[in-house]
């Protein structure tokens, strides 16, 4: 067959399988599937992928999906790392004037059990630099929105969330409601950068291409209130060494925030605080509207 | 942020996923994981890929891992129903006069046990309408080849390979050697249309789009000598309702054939064959070149 006979019957053959997906009663899975096909269809002819790799592909896909768990989800991390995540962030969270950026959930959400009151540590005594955090919730024209509630969760010193420790109760991760005027703060400790998890076929992928595993430190906010789009953010702290090469490509310069060194304070339960660094920053939720849904 | 600088900020994103490669040493490796990358991103952007439906997204890769074990392969389903096993066939294996197409190997294949007599029933005493198979292997110039091996294995009248059977030994599942005129002759049945496994995603992602499960009758050919390219092919059988939708794309004209109606004959065992139907074929394997390879 000459190269042109060639690539008609490739054609040919992405226009079946196009057309084999014409009959779906939904048209948007039809959309999709007929669009995912020819996007993959394109990739396999773009690189002429070879029946070896195509079968490392099958091995890698395999290994990947044995590895999620109720703890672990490999297939979002391949996401994540592939820069899927937050390219699917970006379509469906446009910038609006006075509303916080949005960035990925990450893999280590889960809710939490109770509602914890002003200035409580969420530490539970873990090792690291205290922090205070207060923040204001607004609507996107600065009114302040009582009544949201605010989840936050972080890593401890040495990169770990509570559910990545078997055995550990709930820590560094709280809910909050806000008060009459918007408000939340609570005690912490400053996050540190930690690797993504590198036990699994997305971690010996980094390895292979050469890419660190790295993400800047952070804190998670997940901010929500009737009438308003569920807000999924991160903070990042300024001067950190991964802010340009973040391995889930997650950070967005609005979210970059600094810290100020501050001295006193007391927790909820009655605690006196000594030296600590203070994070002081504001949140915009966007209204709900038919086409931000 | 208007369209142009929305359409901006994720061209910017897709270039940093893809610059995130550049360092890789491997050239191929960068090279697969920057067009996966451009061609991942295309498609999100092109369906404007929601939340949601990426949600969904990793729920059914993560179910179509679970699926996988060492007698499934739902991944290697899921590339066929996608039409991109038999691409990567075709980009891999470019037509030779007179050498036999290929088509998909299948999830089905293990090696035979043993090496079986010419004219032995690999039927293993299966219902069915008694067939009897006998066929030259060639190279694509022609010349008889002797001593390649062939592996054979089809599904049984109820449409399950023996793997797929708990406790079934190996059955219509068999390997010969070709004589010194390239010849190699078995019993067996006339085999059935049957439905791809339809209890996993894969199946369950066929029903969403109004696809039926079903590939045409079929046996499944392995042969391979030194010096020439190992063929992975099937025979199709002529009339057969499924011939125009099998369910992964593997028909080619070339490889449906016409049985005949026979009488007589006798098995390597000795058995005496009454009525049953009549399959001649030739093969033909193209030398193996660098360029092939």
């Amino acid at each position: 067959m000459n190269p042109s006979s060639r690539h008609a019957a490739e054609a040919a053959l992405t226009e079946q399988v196009v057309q084999s997906f014409a009959k779906a009663d939904n048209p948007r899975l039809r959309t999709l599937m007929q669009s995912l096909v020819r996007h993959l269809h394109a990739f396999a002819l773009d690189v002429e992928l070879t029946m070896e790799e195509w079968e490392l592909a099958i091995g890698f896909l395999t290994a990947t999906g044995h590895m999620c768990d109720d703890k672990r989800q490999e297939f979002i991390l391949l996401s994540d790392t592939l820069g899927l995540s937050m390219l699917v962030d970006a379509i469906n969270h446009r910038s609006v004037e006075g509303a916080t950026e949005t960035t990925v959930l990450g893999p280590f959400y889960v809710p939490p059990l109770n509602v914890s009151p002003a200035d409580a540590d969420i530490s539970g005594g873990a090792a690291g630099t205290p922090l205070h955090v207060s923040a204001q919730v607004r609507s996107a024209c600065g009114t302040p929105l009582a009544d949201a509630w605010v989840d936050v969760w972080q890593s401890d010193d040495d990169g770990y969330y509570d559910v990545q420790k078997p055995g550990q109760e709930e820590n560094l991760r709280a809910r909050f409601v806000t008060d009459a005027e918007g408000r939340f703060s609570f005690w912490s400790i400053v996050p540190v950068p930690y690797p993504i998890p590198t036990d699994g076929p997305v971690g010996k992928m980094l390895g292979h291409v050469g890419r660190h595993p790295y993400r800047p430190a952070h804190i998670h906010f997940m901010i929500g209130k009737e009438g308003y789009d569920t807000l999924v953010t991160h903070l990042f702290i300024e001067g950190d060494q991964y802010l340009e090469s973040d391995a889930v490509f997650g950070v967005k310069r609005q979210l970059v925030v600094h810290l100020d060194d501050a001295d006193g304070g007391w927790t909820a339960s009655g605690d006196r605080m000594g030296p600590h660094k203070r994070l002081k920053h504001d949140f915009g939720l966007r209204a709900s509207s038919i086409l931000n849904q």
